[in-house]
């Protein structure tokens, strides 16, 4: 098997649903990627450890996310020179308002590339540009997934027109 | 100097002029407490091990103040069996909406104490009741405490039945 | 049956299923509670008068729910030297901000120990860190459950690492 | 000195530059009013007492303000059958939006009447209107308010056509 | 049949199912009451009309329920002396706190009595305290109200008390 | 079949439930209009194209639905001078208000016509508004359908005179 | 002097500095316009008598701006065929967003084509896009209006690269 | 002058005094930077060709900072394979809450790498941190920017304990 280049951490096993859209995408791109369960308040040295390895282990990105008081994406930025990106998760009360904050919100001097709520996928995506903006190959990949969506967007228009707001909407089953 | 029954820490000494107010407050009930300035974020390490070191070293009670992506509080909370008190600090541009979310939302298993926005004084009042819980000296001061604050109001009233609107608001200076 | 060392007290019997969490806890951690249904708004004076007794009667800690515009944590903190601790819960079409707002918001002078929204469980664990903060039994209990949160962390991570994304969620039936 | 009809009862004293307006507005339309500074959390039993025996004492209306985790309004409402106007004061981190939940949403069997934010004014002319739902002379003067206000807007209009936009802006000082 | 003293209005008879309990609980209290659908955007000259021959119809307040953009109450308030209580009814993608603010947040001189989401029924409670404000006999009927309500509240707790959370639980059918 | 004075373009085919609506009601009035899959951000060159050539065409207006980060109408506005209406819609963990502030806080220079979260039939009719604005036919038109507006409510308000509460429930199965 | 196209209706003189901006921009395009002073709630049938005449004097497009409970746009549109552009005004303690809320969430029949918070000289380029969807002249006006846009912020772009950041700013009295 | 690796755009020149502070902090970490003035609204045609160009001219990432309805980075990130970090900026009405939400809730497939509103020294932050990714030499530059951060706050700690608050708030001019 080959090296994680990407790290994914979740702060609970009930992120998993959401988050393993990262692993999936980063294994379309042919990104190998490692996923964890740990919590920045629950197991926080635990946690701690696995920020301060992960740049020596070979992970070029960690993706990290969290629900509510979302302390775990800049828990691991504070203690790793690596890009950090965070996923706020939806749950709860705040509906995940809560966690985009308690990510987007950081101090100066530890930055954490927050994505959408619940846009793991994104996160996937984000985390393969930035390996791409080194590396050709994953460059390549990330535009042809790029022009695969303009494609699929057209084909989609183009099945509009020729079978109207009725038919689109039987066809696709909506 | 007496041993400190409560460490107050916060994220940035931009919190000082608010975090003092603890402090202060402590101070009046007579119950000695510590100032540290760390960082969730910055100073991983060292916010760690003073959170880890709290309850040997003798305290009871601590109280944390961050502002934006407030991890402090809730930092700390996972690292020691202490109460945590936290203060969201208003700051930028959501005014401490943020920092409260991110200090109130603690997932379960970990929870931090949470004031109001700025609250640092309340939060000293707090760390004096929890302290007075199982301390009929202390305990007994917070009782004057809120009887004092019953006096004052009673006064103001009786103030302002005695001058009116327009002659409250001259003698007091609004 | 020993004397309760925490009083549960909530606006409505629909808090009840939330709320029970509180006591569910404090079970686990050994320490004996009561709980009592009242209103600061449909039976003020009963709800003066459990606060104004609650000291003298043995209790450490009060816990308060309330949802909406929630008066009752701050109704009995205006009553008591004790330390209350208020859970806003979720209810209608704000889902809590309103609640959350109206407790943790507390003027200078009185304040309210805020959770999270629902945060009943952590209202528990919250009662029992005060009470452990001079209680070393109690303080011991706190610290064996931390470790067994972070323990759980870990073996969920193993799991994980195990079974794969797929496989564990499959065998944990999410 | 005629008996007042209206009590107006505020949390603070610095609530007074706001609170003043409901007086006022009282004053012009010939209703006497009394104002009063209590606080639902630090003078809880004057509070309660003061809402007890309003009735008994003449009053029709009671107009309550208050800022951050505004309880005053919902307090008094508890401990009277008089229709009470809930007034949210700005202030804080919050800008009123926390006085104004903790106002308006009272559980069902406890209204209050809420105001805009920093509405004195209209919780004032508010105040007239219950009363002259059942006097034809107070009733008679809101009409006239009324029909002034609209002589007002009519006015400003007929000048703003005379002297065009630049010239109003002078003309008033704008 | 009676001549109605409360005009209940509402903007669509999608709110009919909330506005009911206005109704409902006016009967309660022996107050006859109209319920009527307008709309101030569908049916403008309609609802000025209702407004504007409310008095001389002999009502005593209007209660006016709307959602979203819901003008209902302040245009309505706009063209009678009579006090308005507004009530924002809960709906679409905002949940009521459009309603909430555009009901609440009106200008000076025009004021609308306003209470929580969907809170028709504390509408109707208040409808009757205002016109029990200068009716004894109304008045009394508000006290017993108050009266039951806290009966109810301590007969909850007895028998909470009696039957412990579980047992509780499975009586009331939770 | 006629040429469309009206595009309808959205940012994804799950918008189309929703979107569909403003072309049913531009079909009641008369107004042709045409359908259209696009993408601010997946098919940035196509959008880009279809909004410069919209005019040269014979489109009138362009009603632009989107979610999320909705960029689509601001796009479509940037690279047209035809009035641009903006319909955001709900979806996600923010219910559409992200849609709403980007739609709606366009920049000084290119703004864009913002209805309602989901409000795709009232943008139908506001560009039959501005069509009819100068093209009599159409005006009538608006005119027509406001007036049956008014009489739909004024016959629900004969109905529910007729039935009561409790019977127009029933007969209108609510 | 030349009838005017647009007609310009604000709730209160104090909005005027910020409406202006709509008649200037509408100046530079060369279509007249008229300013009045009204309100939906102090002057009501003013109000609903200036949007029901609009049409027949000659208007083609309607801007009300109004901040608070801003129900202006609302209540015009509700009386006129025209398309009505609504302009919230930041004010008050939610600083613009009740009247955002308060104009934009317009039910189902009666839309307000909405702007942005303050966005009045947006709403003046709104109405001459509307009036040019049918009007080649003032069209080819919006089209030059528009590639002046592009040509300022190319030319400060160059000027940018020119002098740098320091220069830049020095250079325009940042 | 080396060429670029990172490019700095923004939607105003208003924006530049927040912006600066991406080419600062680069600057300290030896990446050079270029910075635009674009606007995906006022310019979209020179704004879709920067982004276009922007990786064949050699940049490795991108930082798009705008204000309001903020789709500049979105635009750009439409265009580009290259990482694309958003800043939104703090203006207007809604103090950035719109940039944040127009920025960060990108759909699947086009992410955008948010930061805090005004977060412009955390994004050049982050893209030496990607940049890093790859490039042990600014890994290096920012693990010892880290370490710097890390003893500032130490020193902070230091100086609080020998001088005391008082002491520590004259020193530092607070």
């Amino acid at each position: 098997m080959e090296k994680p280049l990407v790290g994914i951490i979740m702060g609970s096993d009930s992120d998993l649903p959401v988050m393993r859209e990262a692993a999936g995408i980063l294994g379309e791109f042919g990104v190998s990627s490692e996923i964890v369960i740990s919590s920045a308040h629950r197991a926080p040295e635990q946690t701690a450890e696995y920020a301060r390895s992960a740049a020596a282990r070979g992970l070029s990105v960690i993706i990290a996310g969290a629900g509510g008081a979302a302390h775990l994406p800049g828990v691991i930025a504070a203690c790793t020179p690596l890009p950090v990106i965070g996923v706020p998760i939806k749950s709860g009360a705040l509906s995940g308002v809560d966690a985009l904050y308690a990510i987007v919100q950081m101090p100066s001097g530890v930055p954490v590339a927050t994505v959408a709520i619940n846009g793991a996928k994104n996160a996937g995506i984000l985390a393969a540009q930035i390996i791409g903006s080194a590396n050709p190959e994953i460059r390549a990949k990330v535009i042809a997934y790029k022009e695969k969506l303009a494609k699929q967007v057209k084909e989609k228009n183009d099945l509009l027109a020729e079978l109207g707001i009725e038919g689109y909407m039987i066809r696709t089953g909506m």
